[in-house]
């Protein structure tokens, strides 16, 4: 009958290759029929449990747990007897060749190396990154398990000393045609993408590989870095690093829906960055397929697809338009339009408020009087109570259009007109003349028609005469929409420091502390590279840690 | 210098359109500045004041008040004494032929007429609607402000004898060629559309139009319809009628996003109409452009360019792959990749668990164990602490590949294997035979393998290795979510009575309760209609209005 036999080391430090080499070779030893080596972390014990590996012991999450089961307690407690010899020969295999003990010292083996490759547990993660800052290098912050105050700190410190730092929890980058952590192999090109989400970087980069395209960076910035205590400091780091390469001509942006406060900053400097932009924010509805240089995906194929048919004839959008300053008043008599509207500009027209709110935060505390940049559904229930629906009675716009002309924070008015069976019969000769007025005094008027030739109110007739007013007619609301967003430019956003694009350049070097199947890798894929042999500080011991951390600083 | 006079009518009932035309007549009499007729609700108040109209008396919403600026108050005393012959002549003029004074004796006018159009104000709607109901008619029932406790029970009505109610709230439908309500001129044609939201059918009905295709019918369900109360009533009706409906060879379904309870058997439904569907749940992601007989758009002008491209050539998906009984057990390395598989199966596959929620209620309580369709992402923070992450060990999924295929409940696996630089040198040597195993038990397992021919895994070799061991194999997820919902067939959905499709044959003749533009609007586009000279029950009583319905019941 097979029996379990378990060893519990406490606070032993051992990394995950190591570990999983343990398992793999306990597992393979006469007579021993599965083999469980892990930290006894909550999960890693229930997982154990589920494998019918686990041990009747007393572990904790820092202690490594080692189980056997075989054919007899006897053949299982020679197996775990084996556990010292596996280690020292895997130790040995490590240090057959020189590997320098610090940072400090690698740096000193490999000056030319500008970034530094972090996989250590997560506990550690922070303290080896802030050495590396120290030390003028940016850094490809694998480890998870990160506090995002440590994230938030240290990507603060990057960003006022012009380094970048991808992670924590970044799977994946590719930087001058070199892949950092897991990364598809893929040609060089046009195609440059920023990414809050790892395995999205690789697919979108391997499909632009198979379509024939090619990628020139390929810039991730961790999972945690478009949340509203992080403000997107990688990101738009890495999107102006994207605007400033003269190689890159297509920019592309993966994340998943970011933080309101941080989506809006973040879809500025993508719209200021004079290149298209393929924008794929997971799991949130863009609502149009383009505004302005902006192009929205809605999966990781498209987005590659679209990434790809730009790198061949990539139009910079031209900006013509006047500029408009001020704030948009949207006065719609429909509702969905008022939905589809508010749906395309909340991210880019930050904040919008509205009688009909997508997100919270957006309600119009009194929809009798905008507030900044505003949406208005004028036929929704509270103003058709005792009323004509505006599709039918103009008065409510007429007046509304007015009070919107006299407020000195309006900047362009946006306004629907909906033909057809049962509407106003002839709407321009009650909404043109005001039409007129406001143009006069300044604003610029948008209308967008929705109508058919066939429709009795003659849509040619209607079209031609709201232009004579000065309204800029558009039948598509997207088109409509795109136009707005031509005449309001976003304010730039000035970094307090510029990354250098040197730190960008082919076949960079790099320092790796961690795992080292990455540091295999960089050495396979040509670049140069150095191990660092690193043992956690103080053995692991979290106190002795924290004394040695005071004596730093 | 301007004054303001004000008179108070309490308790008067007169319809919309009377009011409108009521101000415009005061507003043009002589020394008149500007006109004010409304009922004295809250924001027509505040609206009022806003045109500097509101006069210092005491109204309430079912009080009528009449505000007249003039130059001198003499001027406004003599315009506001004119009021009642205004009226009178506004009467005189709607009498001037036989009008029905109530629906009974309109039905027995126009015998032939299946459908009653309602605009009476909210509060009096459900009651014409039901007694339409009653008469065995189908309702358009414009009115909004209604109660959603007589929304629900009048369509739980209409549901059990057959008949449809479109609406409250509903602004537009189209109905064997004529337009109810608000709606474009557009010509016949092979696209049905079921619409939540009224400006969303007239844009897309307008560009279907324009851009050269036509429309067999369209059918609003008002805008309270898809709530989780409400359940999607009249839409699943809706639909029905245009699987059915010879006429129809595209159908497009548009609306804001549904109650995620809603939008399961509502897609279900759509799936197993047969007919390609264009799908636009107005600000929600869909993740995909295509999901079997479902095609998702981001935008109305989308919405109608698939919708006239798919009339062009309609293909009707085959169904060729064998239908799986039991649950999704989907075990991701890549955590993007497990994302957007939820984004895309979330509404199609309801309910989902996952260890990577996007919405409420999907957070799976113990990710150690599947539980109904499950998404799982086992690269997340959890299952990395002191282990390595899935993308280099394979232990963790070798393990759980064997736990769901021993599991009675699961139907069919999904699985990721992304390779590149810093991944497992050879993931199909281990991955490859547990596969096998899990085939052979008779569970279909589809891989999903990112990469590209360039990386040092051999990608072609790897997907030959999958694809000999039984799995099927995709390089892009969307072709093998696509393939999942060819397999995962959604269960029939009957309906207690199906609604006759004459209903919805050529030019439908129709009653009409309320606004009498959309009685002329009938007329105009060539149908049989007849009007109802409607007073509200009791003079608009609250009280008699309740003993009067109590005698009828």
């Amino acid at each position: 009958m097979a029996e379990i036999v378990a060893e519990v080391r406490q606070g032993a430090y051992y990394d995950s290759v190591v570990l999983m080499q343990l398992q793999r070779a306990l597992a393979a030893l006469p007579g021993v029929i599965d083999a469980g080596v892990v930290m006894a972390t909550p999960v890693n014990l229930e997982l154990l449990a589920a494998s019918r590996l686990r041990p009747d012991v007393q572990a904790g999450p820092d202690d490594l747990l080692l189980v056997v089961q075989a054919d007899s307690e006897s053949k299982g407690r020679e197996a775990l007897s084996q556990v010292d010899a596996l280690l020292s020969r895997r130790r040995a295999a490590a240090t057959s060749t020189f590997l320098p003990k610090s940072l400090e010292s690698a740096a000193r083996t490999l000056p030319e190396a500008k970034w530094v490759l972090i996989s250590v547990p997560g506990r550690f993660a922070g303290g080896v990154a802030r050495e590396a800052l120290r030390l003028g290098k940016s850094v490809f912050l694998y480890s998870d398990n990160v506090p995002l105050e440590e994230e938030i700190s240290l990507k603060r410190a990057a960003l006022e000393q012009g380094l970048l730092v991808m992670g924590p929890d970044c799977g994946t980058a590719i930087v001058g045609g070199i892949g950092f952590g897991f990364a598809n192999r893929v040609r060089r090109g046009a195609i440059g993408l920023v990414g809050a989400s790892g395995t999205g970087l690789q697919a979108v980069t391997s499909t632009i590989h198979t379509l024939g395209g090619g990628i020139s960076q390929a810039l991730g910035t961790g999972s945690h870095d478009l949340s509203a205590e992080v403000g997107g400091i990688s990101a738009r780091q890495a999107l102006d690093v994207l605007r400033r390469d003269p190689e890159t001509s297509v920019v592309v942006l993966i994340s998943k829906p970011p933080d309101p406060s941080v989506a809006g900053p973040l879809l500025a400097a993508a719209q200021g960055c004079g290149k298209p932009v393929v924008v794929d924010l997971i799991g949130l509805a863009s609502g149009t397929p383009r505004l302005g240089n902006l192009h929205f995906a809605t999966s990781l194929e498209e987005t590659a697809r679209l990434a790809v048919d730009l790198a061949k004839a990539p139009s910079i959008p031209k900006n013509a338009a006047p500029e408009v300053r001020g704030y948009l008043r949207a006065l719609f008599s429909g509702g969905t339009l008022a939905s589809e509207t508010l749906l395309v500009l909340q991210d880019v027209l930050h904040p919008i408020a509205t009688n009909v709110p997508l997100r919270a935060g957006q309600r119009l505390d009194d929809p009798l009087h905008s507030r900044g940049h505003t949406v208005l559904d004028l036929g929704a229930d509270e103003f058709t109570l005792g009323r004509l629906h505006p599709m039918i009675d103009n008065d409510l716009r007429v007046r509304r259009l007015r009070q919107e002309a006299a407020d000195p924070e309006t900047g362009l008015i946006l306004l629907d007109v909906v033909l057809g069976q049962g509407a106003h019969p002839d709407p321009a000769s009650e909404l043109a003349p005001p039409i007129a007025e406001v143009v006069a005094s300044g604003h610029p008027v948008i209308v967008v028609l929705i109508g058919t030739d066939e429709d009795p109110q003659e849509m040619a007739s209607q079209l031609e005469r709201f232009q004579s007013a000065g309204g800029l007619v558009f039948t598509r609301l997207g088109a409509a929409l795109d136009e707005i967003m031509r005449r309001f430019v976003p304010p730039a956003q000035a970094l307090p420091a510029q990354i250098p694009l040197e730190l960008f350049k082919e076949t960079p070097a790099a320092i790796n502390v961690g795992l080292e199947s990455f540091y295999d890798s960089m050495l396979a894929q040509g670049a140069s590279a150095v191990h660092v042999d690193w043992r956690p500080p103080a053995g692991g011991d979290e106190r002795l840690m924290g004394i040695l951390a005071k004596m730093k600083t």
